[in-house]
């Protein structure tokens, strides 16, 4: 009985899309009447709400659900933990600088941006149309790499598609010599490109009034969850596995950021750390997803140069090895929901592995979740198996071992050679070498040490220290004994999975995937946004500003906040279709318009944003019905059963 | 029928509290492993519900309740914007250093500091006992000021209260003349210190690859508001009043803290920006608040030295003129009530008035929320009227007019007379001066016009120019005619009263106020976090980790979280009495307990924090009722009515 809508009537324009994000203060570039700097973005009261709402499904889907432990670190971290981290010496891209204008370029974006303008402008030239879309966006940005229409040979084409399905893999080196190769020049400017150089992302500052302390913006939070293992893992009582779980913000100084909220120099992320046994990396709750089918693409097609995509269960990608093990394959099961439940389109989403040199220096396997959009293939999520490497980095550097210990239930037997000193023997025949000649023995293995007790059986035994020096030890120095050790405990360093949110990208991606226009009117743009996630979830409009409506203007509002349900009342001074297309822009699903009828009938019409349909029914059940449907426990086909269709003469669209 | 607690039989005892904190993980110095930096603090799991839950209370109360337009702005700043709003010059405290180590000290702390404890030496030589709590603060600083037990002469004791008093009015080089005239030196070194300098508290970083871009961290979220008004203001239709709000982080390069929250680097703020017109800052819900009553210290009071607080009601003070307006009034009143409704004790609350060189430099009046702690009374919310000099100065700066339009009801109409230029022959005639001419013609004042216009009616007219010059100007060149003008558009800049928090601080003394000693065991510490705010609503506590309690635990919890009950299960191996021991230092207000005679017949007890009282019912009545209790519809005394009292054999406590 619902009207059906058709939502791609019209092909996506992205210029549509943007100027609504706009004129609605979805979001803005930061300090605009300044000028604006590049990667900086300030959130408008719906991009915040929407946001906001994303974050809330985030702690419900993951933290809550999954009784993981919330963190809240602080960003600015001194020096030393990022030496240690490596962050300091690896957290780096490429950049190439023009070499007549001194711009700054991030190397593998003009790379990309160069050969696929070529292969652009290749199928421009044997006559293969591109699709008009793409001409608009070729237009926009004039300062792009320009797409000459010139015919290249198939082997040339061949050899453009294999770099770039390899790009991520490249070094700096490998990168400039492709530059040389393939005569790869600045766009802006035709000139030529210098050698790649290593640029480090990390904002820097100082900490204190004398600058002592230099410190650095984190570019991720996940050294603030492993600093703190030792205080998480007693508050999870000792026990492994278990998750930390952050949301904050992180910077990174990109180099030339150009893709609106896809690449930003500020940003929030949602983190977890799962710390979990190395030697059993199964999950107690993998039976729950094993069926979830999601698209992967895995590494070895990427390192043959290919991009095919294959869907699976990921049960089966783990039992045959695709994904390396259960915790891996449960999370991105979970991320797939995630994102499925914000409203991402599950069309648009795959979950691509990387290759060996594009991993961070700290992962051993990482599977991106990828979203598409105008832009191509974007990540959003990264899952990284970080194993034990940033636990152990700073135990080693801070001797605070961040270990779990473990009672075996059953102790573990072993016999061994056990050395036992009389130091006061030894200090007195050997002084100041005592220290020297101890290590020396200590660090034998076994079969030294038999050697040893049977020379010292005989009365005496010389051992050369590690500087070289001859020291004569008797039995009144040291006996040597083989002994039976129990040991009850395990110790040992949790290996980590990592999924890591870009919530910026996320909500851009949704915007994109939500957007288009009504079939009748290409002016007309709508923001399918779910009720889960919408900044306003009803509009209540007023017939007029006029004060007799204020009542019931108050009472919906307040029973529907009573209900847990978010409206706006919106009694601009403009008619009610304006505003209901004013809010299709802003996302929000529901509408409810109160009128002469309501005050004289106690009635109410609800209007749904996509089909623009219209139902009618007393105050408290249209409020009733809202209520549900944004909880999600009705749909709207069940709510035009509840209410009956409104055909009054106050059509309002 | 309810148990009647003493909270007070032991004094309170900040060391207790401060290993409780730790030892839960509410939060802990950040980089502890790395040794730690002054200033930062990290969150642990109830730490960062804690503050989540604040959070979500101030969202309610008043941005939801409000209706106020939510920001999320950034934290990274480009230099212009602090250098226009003042925070580049004057955003700064005055530090001394050592004569000989060079440590930086805070120069009003050392004064503070010194004087206090040269006070609390006087009271001890004349033989007044300090409170007991007292000494232990100190052995506890031994590093601060000490308090050699010298008694002073009154005259003495009067200067430095009446110093202390005025404390934050003093001004660098005044407080560098305290130092000399009473000789404070470092109480760590017992050195000199030098004459105070400005240390600006911003910290600094650069945007960008080549650092072309100087920029700071923002020390507040409100540019981020300021910079955005215009898209604010259309986003609202237009319309003054309304109010945009921020919660996020902010960066204090604060000189030396030492105060644990109460004084940090980093922190998480919530921040409003209330936009009114100058000519009526009435509000439309004072009426709502005028009955409300709270403490007041106001500047004259202060200004004389003294500190006596006011009850009053805050339509009275307003209506007397202690607080200048009706908007700053109600903001007054909303922050009070949100701190009671957070578990603030309203006896340790007032609202302290700034002295006119206290305040920040955008500030016309300010009353901070201050919350009396162990350390005395802390600002943790400020109220300032900043007046329209934020959007004056980036107006002025970057010609983007912050400013509103308002349609008047009745134009302004105005007859004057008005100058009309034949271009043409003004061009021909005097060429590259005719812009001169103009500009000196146009910024005549109506008499000059009118003289103007009767030299022109005999035939001409000589004017001399900006710079001197003479000219003579005929009717061809221009005509002079009365005209009436109306005015239909009213333009103004907004003033802006601004209610800021510190949520960290909001936290800390809430911490304070809400722990206690059990009566009968001071080691037995109790957080009594009121259901609202406490981070986890209610322990499930099953009788051993036995798993034939597996299907109760996991039904209890599910039910609690569809009632939207945050719970936790803590099945340790430790006996019930422990784990409620654990959770009463963790703040969950209630517990339930499932054992044998659950699994039998579906019964639990249900056990409240603060009395210990134990109650029992079927599982469904026990999650009705603490669902209301935790949703504050009933209290513990209805819940008991509810309820029967539990006396079962297996008595838990």
């Amino acid at each position: 009985m619902t009207t059906q809508v058709n939502k791609s009537v019209h092909p996506f324009d992205k210029a549509r899309l943007e100027a609504l994000l706009n004129r609605r203060f979805f979001y803005a570039p930061a300090f605009e009447i300044y000028g604006g700097v590049a990667g900086l973005y300030d959130y408008g009261p719906p991009g915040s709400s929407l946001q906001a709402n994303i974050i809330d499904q985030w702690r419900k889907h993951f933290i809550v659900e999954e009784g993981m432990l919330e963190l809240d670190t602080t960003i600015m971290t001194p020096a030393p933990v990022f030496e240690t981290s490596g962050h300091v010496a690896r957290f780096a891209d490429w950049m190439v600088k023009d070499s007549k204008t001194g711009d700054v370029l991030r190397a593998d974006h003009l790379v990309k941006n160069v050969l696929e303008a070529r292969l652009a402008g290749n199928l421009e030239a044997r006559g293969v149309t591109a699709a008009p879309q793409d001409e608009k966006d070729k237009k926009k940005k004039k300062k792009g790499a320009k797409a000459a229409a010139v015919a290249l040979e198939d082997g040339i084409v061949k050899e453009y598609e294999t770099i770039l399905a390899q790009l991520d893999n490249f070094s700096g080196p490998q990168l400039g010599e492709l530059c040389r190769i393939h005569n790869i020049r600045n766009p802006d400017t035709d000139n030529e490109v210098g050698e790649p150089q290593q640029f480090n992302l990390m904002f820097t500052s100082s900490i204190g009034p004398t600058g002592q302390h230099p410190g650095y913006l984190r570019p991720e939070t996940a050294q603030g969850h492993f600093l703190n293992f030792s205080r998480l893992l007693e508050y999870n009582n000792g026990r492994v596995p278990f998750a930390s779980a952050q949301i904050g913000r992180s910077f990174r100084n990109e180099i030339s950021p150009r893709a609106g909220l896809l690449r930003v120099r500020e940003f929030t992320m949602a983190e977890i750390e799962h710390y979990v046994d190395p030697e059993d990396k199964n999950h107690g709750k993998f039976n729950e997803v094993r069926d979830v089918e999601i698209v992967l693409l895995d590494r070895h097609v990427q390192e043959a140069g290919g991009s095919e995509t294959k869907k699976m269960k990921v049960g089966d990608a783990v039992d045959q090895g695709v994904i390396a093990n259960q915790t891996l394959g449960y999370f991105v099961a979970r991320i797939y929901q995630f994102l499925i439940k914000v409203g991402i389109n599950p069309e648009r989403l795959r979950f691509r592995q990387h290759m060996a040199n594009e991993m961070a220096h700290y992962a051993t396997d990482c599977w991106d979740a990828e979203i598409h959009n105008s832009t191509g293939w974007t990540e959003c999520v990264g899952c990284a198996d970080r194993a034990a490497y940033d636990l152990s980095v700073h135990t080693a550097k801070t001797g605070h071992p961040l270990i779990v210990r473990q009672a075996l239930k059953e102790p573990i037997v072993t016999e061994k050679e056990a050395v036992e000193w009389n130091r006061k023997n030894l200090g007195k025949t050997f002084k100041q070498d005592a220290g020297s000649i101890q290590k020396t023995v200590e660090s034998m293995d076994e079969a030294a040490l038999v050697k040893l007790k049977s020379q010292l059986a005989q009365g005496s035994a010389v051992i050369t220290s590690m500087d070289g020096k001859e020291f004569q030890l008797t039995p009144d120095i040291l006996t040597i004994e083989r002994k039976v050790f129990k040991q009850s405990i395990r110790e040992f360093t949790p290996n980590v999975i990592e999924p890591s949110f870009g919530l910026g990208r996320i909500l851009y991606t949704l915007l994109e995937h939500s957007f288009w226009s009504r079939e009748q009117d290409v002016e007309r743009g709508v923001l399918s946004l779910p009720p889960l996630v919408a900044p306003t979830k009803v509009l209540i409009v007023p017939l007029s500003a006029r004060s007799e409506f204020d009542p019931l203007v108050l009472e919906v509002s307040t029973k529907l906040r009573r209900a847990g349900v978010f409206s706006r009342v919106d009694d601009s001074n403009t008619s009610i279709g304006k505003r209901y297309a004013r809010n299709d822009e802003l996302g929000t699903p529901y509408g409810v318009t109160i009128d002469f009828a309501s005050v004289q009938n106690r009635t109410m019409t609800l209007r749904e944003r996509d089909t623009m349909d219209q139902r009618i029914g007393s105050i408290d059940d249209v409020i009733a019905t809202v209520t549900e449907l944004v909880n999600g426990t009705i749909d709207w086909t069940e709510a035009c059963q509840r209410l009956p269709v409104y055909d009054g003469v106050q059509a309002v669209d």
